[in-house]
């Protein structure tokens, strides 16, 4: 079991189907919602009815079509992209490759998740090639920013919940109603240009050095299907204060992995993430801000507390210093041509998984 | 003259029109694209189909409806929302308040037009009343963050571009191609939670301290409209880099206040802007990122250099210490009850007025 998505074949419209195995599931027979180039209108429908289309496919309807004779779409129409950064492991890495002589963690990051606007009209399905961006960068000791490809390529392993029912202009979202609104989940690669982002991200933070792609798996893993992977969230401390205390077990245990060029460069799992998803859902609506079918909100990179269980090349090499081995070389970070993977597994549950080559700068 | 905007009558669906002083110009039976709840399938056609629709306007078209007999919707879907910080004047009255023992521009604010993402499903038209948020803040000498309604709402006064025709993934627009995509201008108003924005922005920009609530105007304005408003931009030093260096006059020239419960707190223009839109928009994509119909790119707070110019009342105020004087009281930020009204004109041409009533917090 995967998740929804939407696929075509030849001279077909884009339709909405479930991956099984090898398969895929046409579910384009089945209502008007499943006849349609994204999965918008279903998401949108609610929790009865994402229950009910389970159920159906569970009683063997939907007609399989070989996964291999498909074309696979961007699952949804994203509305906006919000992306966190709740991994207390990567955010001290983080702070100590950029502010050395200074705390790693902000006194904020204790107090509330993180997060910030990201690019939606750029989110990409996996397969997508992503062209190497260029942009402005500072190179260290240099006087004046120079122009050109970006040298310092990076990828971030994240996992991102997908909006379905939407909430009112000026109402917050309180967290315990997260499964009414929240569909599913994807596994997330933003993109991230390290020398761009580095030059440009002060005061307003990150800009061009990810909003060139994010790239996102095929099939979007409903909530339902994840109910054996939730596992208590890690101790926090101090206390969030109350608007952020959800009762349940919402973190999630999934195992992930990065590829590089066809070795396994990073494991880790989510479940050690300091923020959950409906903490996150909750700390984004809680000035009244509505959430929209299609919102799609991601953890930020997952990290893990051991070596080779961080979620970015800048981690896992030491800013560069120490590249991971492959089969075909060295790399600090990414080369044209190499090919990137993210997989996610929970249990029986397989996450669709996340795929894109680098193309050169054009 | 003002621009095209959505409206609807009672009973009616919303359409196209065309603000002619107190009248908007119905043109539903002008085709398709007009008979339509947003003007995006409109922008969307390009440059030839919006001087076709104005010369079909200046010929007489349109049914004539009377502003006050209807309801003015947003006139577009917002895609992406990009906020810039073009201003010199702001980013160094910022700069001072916020770092007062550092130099008040950062190193790359003359090398690039700094910017971020914003929140594209809280952009809402003039008149649509906005709820004081709610969200974390640290007072000053405090440990730890408070809960609470926000104490330092501002406003922001801004003008934003509006794309019409997409770019493609992966390929940068160059600024000499700004009038192919970008359709026309709105005034904007970014509202502004200060003591949020200060407690959570650091380090990745600004997230709940704005994403609760952005107020354009009804009326989107055409560049055509705007020809005698353009005026050459002012020095910029250090030259910036080639992809950002711009033939053409591309600065407007347009006036611009800020109204307060009935008084004006401010006048300024927007042609001291340092960094001109067709630069934004050059400076958007050449990392590759597309625009999309319906992407809005606004110019960050327009500040002048004279007392009473400038666009926000944290400015205007020295940081709350020199409280405006209005008929009915002081103000060092934003009361329950406020009213505000953004203004801009171009010589015959009024841009549609932005206006916003707080409400108390839920």
């Amino acid at each position: 079991m995967t998740g929804f998505g939407v696929f075509c074949r030849p001279g077909e419209e884009p339709r909405v189907g479930f991956r099984a195995g090898d398969d895929v599931l046409d579910l384009s027979a089945l209502g008007d919602e499943f006849a349609a180039p994204s999965l918008n209108a279903f998401m949108a429908a609610g929790p009865i009815a994402w229950e009910h289309a389970l159920a159906r496919i569970e009683a063997g309807e939907g007609r399989a079509v070989p996964l291999a004779e498909v074309e696979l779409k961007r699952p949804f129409e994203v509305a906006d992209y919000v992306d966190f950064y709740s991994s207390l492991e990567h955010a001290t890495n983080m702070g100590r490759m950029f502010r050395p002589d200074a705390e790693p963690l902000l006194p904020n990051w204790r107090h509330l998740p993180v997060g910030y606007h990201g690019r939606a009209g750029t989110v990409v399905v996996s397969g997508t090639p992503v062209r190497r961006p260029r942009g402005q960068a500072r190179p260290p000791d240099a006087e004046a920013p120079v122009f050109g490809p970006s040298k310092r390529l990076d990828i971030e392993l994240e996992l991102g919940f997908v909006v379905g029912v939407p909430s009112r202009f000026g109402e917050p979202v309180h967290g315990e109603r997260f499964d009414e609104h929240v569909f599913g989940v994807v596994l997330v690669n933003d993109w991230s240009a390290r020398d761009i982002q580095g030059w440009e991200y002060q005061p307003l933070g990150p800009f061009l050095g990810k909003s060139f792609a994010t790239s996102i798996s095929a099939w979007v893993t409903p909530l339902s299907l994840l109910r054996e992977a939730r596992v208590p969230r890690p101790p926090q401390d101090p206390e969030p204060l109350p608007y952020l205390r959800i009762d349940g077990d919402w973190s999630l245990a999934v195992e992930l992995e990065v590829e590089l060029n066809g070795a396994v460069v990073s494991r880790t799992n989510s479940r050690g993430l300091y923020w959950s998803m409906p903490q996150q859902l909750a700390h984004a609506t809680v000035n009244g801000a509505c959430v929209r079918t299609g919102d799609l909100m991601a953890s930020g990179t997952i990290s893990g507390p051991e070596r080779g269980s961080e979620g970015s090349l800048i981690e896992l090499t030491g800013n560069g210093a120490e590249p991971v081995e492959l089969r075909d070389g060295r790399r600090a970070f990414l080369e044209d041509g190499d090919e990137v993977v993210l997989r996610g597994r929970a249990g029986d549950v397989e996450l669709g998984e996340v795929r894109g080559r680098i193309e050169a700068a054009a």
